[in-house]
């Protein structure tokens, strides 16, 4: 992996201590949330083992684990759509994995803002809706 | 809208209609999201099967299905601290759901807002810290 801007940083020996705190699954995997820095919007979810862990400290770029794929996925490499990374947070048992990111462009792959822009089930009140930005 | 009390609601076939658009992993679970829908922050990360889902929708108590204990599980039913449910999204790839809830006290079983506040990792510029509100 050689991402393009932020230099590496020497955060010593924390991603140890750091990853001694996660709990990842049977695949080796906790999943991430990663929210809008700026307006707080929840943008998606992906799932981290603890290398893209180590390297999302390390360069600033989310880097994800791609289930489907099978790899190393730095969010934004293809499509410019990178995630710049704000601050880390786990939460109180060690399982989930929270980001507040600057994110460039649309978040999802499919060019909205959030990956949860499509599917709307429904709003306080009973009204059972379906949208999406994509034509869906 | 009547947020302290909310009544069942017949939503009819919507129930299998979104569920058909989810899809749970070989545990027949996903994750689910809950965000405070006034404050937007994040508050913890949960799991729903499709019973789950649908009694979350009957009842717009956020209901969970626990892992380590095997069983449903309404949020706040024993502390008090509910989530009203005023908004249920679903993402690009129907594999992650994401709640707005009006949570009731704290979100955390330790007491803190969100699941979130007990272990801060880095922010931005090689800051690594950590803290605990109730002293880690």
């Amino acid at each position: 992996m050689t991402p393009t801007s932020p230099p590496m940083r020497d955060l010593g020996g924390d991603y140890e201590s750091w990853l001694e705190r996660l709990r990842f699954d049977d695949r080796d995997l906790v999943p991430v949330i990663a929210q809008d820095a700026t307006t707080r919007a929840v943008l998606m979810l992906a799932w981290m083992n603890p290398e893209a862990f180590r390297r999302t400290l390390a360069t600033s770029r989310a880097t994800y684990w791609s289930r489907s794929r099978q790899t190393y996925w730095v969010k934004g490499e293809t499509s410019g759509h990178t995630q710049h990374v704000r601050e880390v947070r786990i939460d109180c048992d060690g399982d989930t994995i929270l980001l507040f990111v600057d994110q460039q462009g649309p978040a999802c792959h499919t060019g909205t803002t959030t990956c949860f822009d499509a599917h709307l089930v429904f709003v306080d009140g009973g009204r059972s809706d379906q949208f999406g930005a994509t034509g869906d």
